[in-house]
């Protein structure tokens, strides 16, 4: 019988591959550091790890992972707290987007995370984003009035959003719910002097 | 008498590092290329900024530098253009932000580049920019509706709009000009993952 | 009773943190990519990180990290490998440094791996590097000739060096073993126009 | 008869791109700078490039340009100097090279300024350095015992020091004068981390 011999410092280099954002190199030194990190370090983060098999979820309404205090939890805090206005919407790409626009604390509605971004040409949208739930989720609601788009604005935002909007027109007609999309114009740290087209139009329509 | 020898590629060296964005490796091999430059290319060069001085002039109504083709020419290609519209006046900082404005092919009105930025704390605001011949050209040009502040979103830009809503503010009503700044918010590339708390303001407020 | 709630969520983000080269924002996406893995991956990363914890040792020789194929294995298989040459030491800084070099494939004799940087400035040294281990390496090494410093060119490496050879000065000499470091000169890469001082020294006189 | 206008901003623009390092943007931005100079400025200017045609020459016996102070010296000042030594003969590919090795101040020989690359392949190399004038320079200079070659360790480099090596061998071998190269090994910053095989090589032959 041959046994294949598994390194786990190569199996940690490997899969601290799929962390976002680390290459190689920094995957390997980071095995390293792994490997020498002492018990009390390596219980803590294996506690927390299958703790967020158990504890972390996706909220059953807005699909963002949020830690359950208690095992009948199925609603993340922002879903679950009734100071937060019911009738908008405003649909992200990620949880990490989530997490900074609530940082700036300047938004009062509730949330949907899609989990990706798909586009008009997509065979399986169902496959890229949390399409489904979503519409459940505008089904559902009854206060809710209005959806807004908050996708970055590069080719990836646009197109789903240019997707989203022809799905839901119909649905969002019937249940008399509006769809808008975040303003565009200059924004901190723009100069005048590489502006591009794009920008300079929404900037002189959205003068004020 | 002492005679002070003067090495040209020193001083080739040293007014270089006048031109915007050259440091002083690159100011050196600069000057160094120049020193090889053929009699025809050199000639060239001399004749350019002799001509700039006698033809390249500020439009006598919106301060931007401009190549005259006859002697007793004031205005400047766009100023002289009676397509554009009169009505509407585009503040921009300097030339480079108006060039590249008219390169996006957005805005047909008029522009008045205030040459600088200032700020409601400065002392000597006309010292930093235009502004007697600014508040000239908003009283004798009779169909002005609306100026348009278009000043980069950062902290000089935002001074500098500041400064003028207030010092304009008088005229204006008087005249009943609107006074109003370009839109802010997401702008081409934008990522949701690091939007700052004023640009989500803006983009709320502005969604559409 | 006060149990205090540990998100496992931050509690990832935190250790995360301890990995090299990672800021708070990829830490934070990490927890939430490490929240979202299939029970399968969870558990070969879980596996890993115990197996690390049983099988990577310290060569005792070499201080190189290592995964034991065997339990009673002590040596890394390049203090293992007959073919090397023992009568060359070349001394490193960390593992990552070993591995870089062995993938040059130029050396073919052992290394030790020091675990840090130190200074002949510094109170206690022994804390920093292994340095009594390095020591008995080299008492007890019968064929040793040569130790090789090859530590980065920069002053935690410099200053390293000037440390280790003012402190084995008198081992060494007694011992007959040479103490070497890294030619110096101009590496792949280097342009004459930005050379510095130390290195066209070294340059000029490893001329050849 | 058409008579073609030049604007002299746009010439200004586009001779600004024949200095190395300048982009489209800098170049117009960099116009309009020169367009607003002050006649002082200008004429300082002018005058320095005037100068430079009639002042600064290629150097007869090592080609680094160089300010005549007199119209009959034809020598630069480093081959001027008496008190450095004529035996080694430091060949470099430009003159800022060469300036920035003077500043090391670690070289008391004499230099010869190609003028640029070339490669074994080249079908015209004498078109692409001053390759006539280096073999003049070592014909006629009695004490010459050393040419060192200092090139940027990159391609364009080694291949014309490959090139050189070949082209000189038959002439340096009668003449006994040795060819050397600049010593290779770990430079100044060089981490053993990121450390290349050729470098590994070098540094570990080079140990001393």
């Amino acid at each position: 019988m041959v046994v294949f011999f598994m390194d786990p410092l190569t199996t940690l280099t490997e899969l601290l591959r799929d962390l976002p954002g680390i290459g190689p190199r920094q995957a390997r030194r980071s095995a390293f550091v792994l490997a020498q990190k002492n018990p009390h370090w390596r219980k803590k983060f294996i506690t927390a790890l299958i703790d967020a098999e158990k504890k972390v979820h996706f909220c059953k309404e807005c699909m963002h992972l949020f830690t359950r205090k208690r095992d009948d939890e199925t609603l993340c805090p922002i879903c679950r707290d009734i100071h937060r206005d019911d009738d908008t919407l405003l649909i992200v790409e990620k949880d990490a987007d989530l997490e900074n626009i609530e940082k700036t604390g300047v938004f009062q509605g509730k949330y949907f995370v899609l989990g990706g971004t798909t586009s008009p040409r997509s065979k399986k949208p169902e496959k890229e984003i949390h399409l489904s739930l979503l519409e459940k989720r505008i089904e559902e609601k009854k206060n809710l009035k209005e959806i807004i788009f908050a996708l970055s604005a590069n080719t990836e935002g646009d197109d789903t959003v240019r997707f989203l909007r022809t799905y839901l027109e119909e649905k969002c007609t019937a249940l008399e719910i509006k769809m808008s999309i975040l303003g565009r114009g200059i924004s901190t740290g723009t100069e005048l002097e590489y502006i591009d087209t794009d920008t300079m139009i929404y900037a002189l329509k959205g003068r004020g």
